[in-house]
């Protein structure tokens, strides 16, 4: 029998996450702030004698091997975590030389320090963070970005393969650089498919016929694929939210800095997006940039692919 | 059997696609410019009884109902068929109701004028451009992007169908635009791809395990794929050319600013691809844009995805 996991953060994500962990044989000590998710997760579960939920992160860390995190960011990781201090924080109650394996989107620099504090008391830890949403979740699909040492990988490989596909990306800090530059390419490209759709439908051609002719072909995407169709009837419930896409190329321009870099299209969509959020549409899935790209121009947002002509 | 065909350029796209439209049996009155690409064509197609070179496109045009151009662009293609004056140009040669079929990729706006023009003299116009390469000419896979009236597209579906696939965009003109489109869309992917993986390699990450990791996700595209792996390798040996790419974003604006657009993504890449050109990387594949965004970083160009650390 394997070894209970503990899993801290039952929301959109970690839900099913935990529940496919649950499927695949994984005893479980789950925990989630809110109570409702993990009432949810006992009812999605209903009489699994591996699963075990905890009052408290506390309870759900002590004594396991391997720590698992979904958490909403940096901030909230740390918090729950760490506390307020340098340190093995919740990880001192885990078993000795037990595993962090934080599969929340959060800062490379905060993971960097997770991994420092962790390896300075003897506790490993990987940065896992992943890409593929709630259906990939679901489906065990997700892409995970790994950053740690490789050894720390393997050991911990059956678990995180019933989750998605998982490559190691490099050291500490790697597999959240890695996901933020997958939201790099997914909001530059987002704003690609954006001014393509509304040139073409300003212009005069039919933007559904257009996207339709460009499928399969260089200016193929998954964005094109998911969010263009989006686009095209105004559907802008998220998904990915507004919110969200302005924070992660936030961060990745704060890392980009770090390391000396300026990127000069990453910048410009980050002050689209806050463009965005300002202007009320902070809670709409990113594909919104459309809409923001439409105020740009003096255009009202709603139905701009069809009020053309 | 099938009326013979003008077929007015053979270049590194046009003679794959003469070719194919050969060996489904459609007889081709063919000319080229340079008489190496006649010569070429008449190599590759030895004692085929169905291939009429010609030596002027006059010759060429001559009584055939459907004249297929594929030129270098826009100037090129209104040079040889209208001369400088509107009117019916090299058309008036060929049979009553004949149609233009330009697979050329040329201003919309020019486009447009040549409908006009045609029309104005009882001719037919379709804009059809293509995306796929060369690879998508000599498979028969190329996109067609096509402009213009329906049933003329309906008359002349048998040829393009052996060329590839191809979709009704729009009146006269949006072929182009959908084209315009495409290649917007094309720019700025590059410039994701290329911003995140100079992100992930200078921030300490593997650029290749990252785009790996991140493949078949929101991140996914054929850019990713195809010049993602150009990046990591310093291939740039083109392909889609620094010059080709500059001038379609360039023409997208002309069109945008027509439309009364302003697309502030598209013309941050084509200010990315002019530095590129003035520094010198005008014939490499567009992917060679990581090189700008080195030197924009005072980074030395060559390897700067294995340059980090």
């Amino acid at each position: 029998m394997n070894a209970p996991i503990a899993f801290l953060g039952l929301g959109r994500m970690g839900l099913p996450m935990a529940l496919r962990l649950l499927a695949a044989g994984f005893p479980l000590r789950a925990w989630n702030r809110s109570e409702a998710a993990r009432t949810a997760l006992a009812a999605a579960a209903p009489a699994d004698a591996r699963l075990q939920l905890c009052a408290t992160a506390d309870a759900a860390v002590a004594g396991t091997g391997l720590v698992i995190t979904m958490l909403s960011d940096g901030p909230a990781l740390r918090a729950l975590l760490f506390g307020s201090a340098p340190g093995p924080g919740v990880l001192a109650l885990a078993a000795p030389q037990a595993t962090l394996c934080d599969m929340s989107s959060i800062p490379p620099t905060m993971a960097r320090e997770h991994a420092e504090w962790l390896s300075a008391a003897g506790f490993g830890a990987l940065d896992a963070p992943v890409s593929g949403g709630v259906v990939g979740a679901r489906d065990g699909t997700l892409a995970i970005m790994a950053g740690g040492a490789p050894q720390l990988l393997a050991r911990h490989a059956a678990p995180l393969a019933v989750l998605g596909r998982v490559t190691h990306v490099g050291p500490a800090g790697a597999g959240q650089l890695a996901k933020l530059a997958n939201q790099v390419i997914v909001g530059i490209t987002i704003g690609a498919v954006a001014e393509a759709l509304l040139l073409a439908a300003r212009g005069g051609a039919d933007p559904a016929a257009v996207r339709a002719a460009i499928r399969g072909g260089f200016a193929e995407s998954r964005i094109l694929e998911l969010h263009g169709a989006r686009m095209l009837i105004d559907d802008f419930v998220p998904g990915g939210a507004v919110q969200t896409q302005l924070k992660d190329l936030a961060t990745a321009l704060d890392e980009a800095r770090a390391a000396g870099l300026d990127l000069p299209i990453t910048g410009l969509l980050r002050s689209l997006f806050a463009a965005a959020r300002d202007h009320g549409d902070a809670a709409l899935d990113h594909a919104a940039l459309l809409r923001e790209l439409a105020r740009h121009n003096g255009l009202a947002p709603d139905g701009v692919l069809h009020a053309a002509g």
